[in-house]
């Protein structure tokens, strides 16, 4: 069935992405919206749109009832829930279902199964998917648990089962420290639990979180689209993406592509879906969870396909077949995404909520923003403090870099702190260039104070001019100190906005 | 030899797309200007920018010797002209060689060779390119010339050696029409020019304007990176663009790529350049001339090859060889370019000049935006009125011109005309849709009418609710008016916004 009109159940970015593919494809387009964001872009950029309650989330964003009727007033035939609010409840997927509407995104028993740990693992169970070895029960048995630790293979992480907050875990780095260390790890969750059974598993140094985004339709087909490394997380979310990884080889992704359309079969998936990995430093890699719907680093898999991510998931709802088959896939190129938050990376990644007194996006060649705001808006509180999401596509790694460094130069935001600035020492960093940073970049490298390094000697020259506090015999040393001077402007974008 | 610095010699939208590949590259940027272009982004853009002179190009963009001086004065090794002003004027590419700096463009000899029709007809004579068919002299002699019209193939084109204006010039669909055709060539021709001799040519009906662009480095490789078709033009200037051609097929594209390589080994070309032919239905392709240059429509073969042409530019110029070959270069997908005028399609296509009063990009997956122009600034009576060029890219031809219309739509400009609506009507024509249309697209099918078609019942009655022209009881049809009503907003955008 053709849809002709559509709820877009979210807000800010996601909504205005969701709602640019849908009227590409020549679907009319429904907003919804909390009383906080009566002036919101998607609801401008909507073809008509509905007011659903309070700027709470449980009273608006959340209320999948509302969201049906918007659809039964409208005319609308189909729900698209973007990321976040209701993208992964599966009762609401069912609801949706039985009100005779289509919800864009895969089935509510796929949702459920990969929603539970252990109904995802059963799942999967009949696959060869690669999982994080360990004891799949508790151990107290010194000998038995030390055979196991060796077939395992060192380093092996000893948690408590009743285990919390790292009491009771140790990290062991070979065979001769075992025994103690389990001993130790015993006392400790005895002390702090009262009891002292434990769980064996592989310990991984400094691991990366890999993605392989899939697509699979009604007709059984299923295809990935690559992989993207997420692994520059604070606070356990995700920051920078890029797609493809700077370290996989060909067949080291075929190998995870394999296995994250095989996740997707096992729970008869349809619709785009992301299956999560962490991968060690051997590249061998280990299935963490899937999750069932479109994901906000969705842009950079589209710059290196060329595919539509959120026009597959219209046409796989719509029950067309895929147009394409895996062979048809190719990586084009290579694409980085920042993520620009409404935070302080000097204050511990703090949200700073405000008003956005200058905001200038980036443009140009290889340049795509994805956002939900313009200058004068605030951010509103209620709500994940994600301003946009820069994405830049290069032909090689190096060139998406650079481009990233362009951009985030080009950004101008005032009014609030950002992430850009921490973004940009990311680009610059060592680890990031040369591909071996993990999951523990931010703990390793970041700190407050690489964001307030002091300008090179040519800027502070030209500062000092314009304070005046050269002497008016001194002059300036380097030519372009000079020229500038003589022009009386300043050297920088920023430095010479006016508005 | 490494550039570490370069003057772009050049305003608007082309100098900051150079700066911006430049910045990429690590290149600091010198931006020279005129007394009107103070405050033009390109200036704020640069590292450094310097005043060459008054408002009138001849006093400042055109006037290559300040030019040089500001690249002595800042310590710059290198010049970019862009297009138009100084790019294909051999003598001051030869200026900048002898003053020892770096021309970021071809050899003088190679700008003065494809600068003149009978120069670059005799350096491609060696090669076999072909050319209009036609009599290389003037001919009176009526069998004889009977005789080459029909070695040409009909129809043909008989026009006075004298001639202008139209004057003397005949279309003969065949043969049994030739011989009185040109008899009242000559009468005519005798009658005006006093000069009774003609050529014959092919006579090619509705052509199309298809270029190749082409990359040469300063060791002797030579690569094309496709075509661009350009037919869709305003007084004989383009104004819609696009990569691949809609017509072309990988034969022809490839005879085309071998002919343009030819033209460029011809005059021992190096830097970007293209090869324009004219094409006529039966595909059959003819050399017009080669632009020594880079193109205003560029960016549509950038996100079709995934080459950024200013970079190779760069390189090339700094002595590198190319870094790829001509089976390295692959067509990636779809891409389409339109012109942003500041100009009333519906009076002409006359320029209209005046104060962006809103001026808001489109954003999102597949849209790339170059301008020069921010909201509040106006647009220079000095120069060329292009606003910006904006290009959409998609996997194939429907999904590029689909996001053009969505982009064209989000795209907000108040306070002056612009050619947007008129790209509009050109997306949505059934002739350009299928392919077929030529150079003579917009004699053709285009009247100011077509801009001023009524909107939909369903936006006339909305229109008509906030207009207070229905009576309170009488309740509109359509659920999208309700909606809307209900909700006290437009529908679309551009009714919403409040700035």
């Amino acid at each position: 069935m053709k849809i002709t009109k559509i709820v877009v159940a979210n807000r800010g970015e996601i909504a205005l992405r969701v709602m640019r593919s849908a009227r590409e494809m020549g679907i009319k387009t429904v907003a919804v919206f909390s009383e906080a964001d009566r002036n919101a872009l998607h609801v401008r950029y909507a073809d008509e749109s509905v007011c659903i309650g309070p700027a709470a989330s449980s009273e608006s964003y959340l209320r999948g009832e509302k969201i049906i009727d918007v659809c039964k007033k409208t005319g609308a035939q189909a729900i698209h829930p973007g990321y976040g609010f209701l993208s992964e409840n599966a009762k609401f997927a069912q609801m949706v279902a039985d009100a005779g509407l289509i919800f864009v995104g895969p089935s509510p028993k796929s949702i459920e199964v990969m929603g539970s740990k252990l109904g995802a693992k059963a799942a999967v169970s009949h696959y060869d998917i690669p999982m994080v070895p360990g004891t799949p029960d508790a151990i107290s048995d010194i000998p038995a648990a030390k055979k196991r630790a060796a077939e395992i293979g060192y380093p092996v992480l000893i948690k408590a089962s009743a285990g919390g907050g790292g009491k009771g875990m140790r990290i062991v780095e070979n065979e001769e420290e075992f025994e103690e260390q389990m001993q130790r790890a015993i006392s400790e969750a005895i002390s702090a639990f009262g009891d002292g059974s434990v769980f064996i598993e592989k310990y991984i140094l400094s691991p990366k979180h890999i993605e392989i985004q899939v697509l699979g339709d009604q007709h059984g087909n299923v295809v990935h689209l690559f992989e993207r490394e997420c692994s520059v997380q604070r606070r356990h979310q995700k920051v920078v993406e890029e797609a493809p990884s700077a370290v996989l080889t060909p067949a080291i992704r075929e190998a995870m592509g394999l296995a994250a359309t095989n996740v997707a079969r096992a729970c008869n998936y349809y619709g785009a879906g992301t299956v999560e990995f962490i991968v060690d430093k051997d590249l061998n890699f280990y299935f963490l969870e899937m999750n069932t719907r479109l994901q906000v680093e969705h842009p950079v898999t589209e710059q290196i396909s060329g595919v539509d991510l959120v026009k597959e998931q219209i046409k796989i709802a719509q029950g067309e077949p895929l147009s394409f088959k895996q062979e048809d896939l190719k990586i084009l190129g290579h694409a980085v995404e920042v993520r620009v938050y409404a935070e302080d990376p000097k204050n511990n990644f703090l949200p700073d909520i405000g008003r956005l007194q200058t905001y200038i996006r980036p443009q140009g060649v290889g340049v795509r923003v994805d956002d939900g705001f313009e200058q004068g808006m605030e951010i509103p509180i209620y709500y994940d403090p994600m301003i946009a999401k820069l994405t830049t596509f290069g032909k090689d790694r190096t060139e998406a870099i650079a481009r990233m460094i362009r951009a985030i130069d080009e950004y101008q935001i005032t009014g609030i702190e950002t992430t850009l600035g921490f973004c940009r020492f990311v680009m610059e960093h060592p680890a990031f260039v040369d591909g071996s940073f993990g999951t523990d970049f931010v703990n390793k490298y970041f700190t407050p104070e690489v964001l307030q390094a002091p300008a090179d000697a040519e800027e502070l020259e030209v500062a000092a001019i314009f304070a005046g506090m050269l002497a008016e015999t001194k002059k300036p040393k380097t030519a372009a100190a000079q020229t500038v001077v003589a022009e009386k402007r300043g050297s920088a974008w920023k430095q010479n906005r006016t508005r």
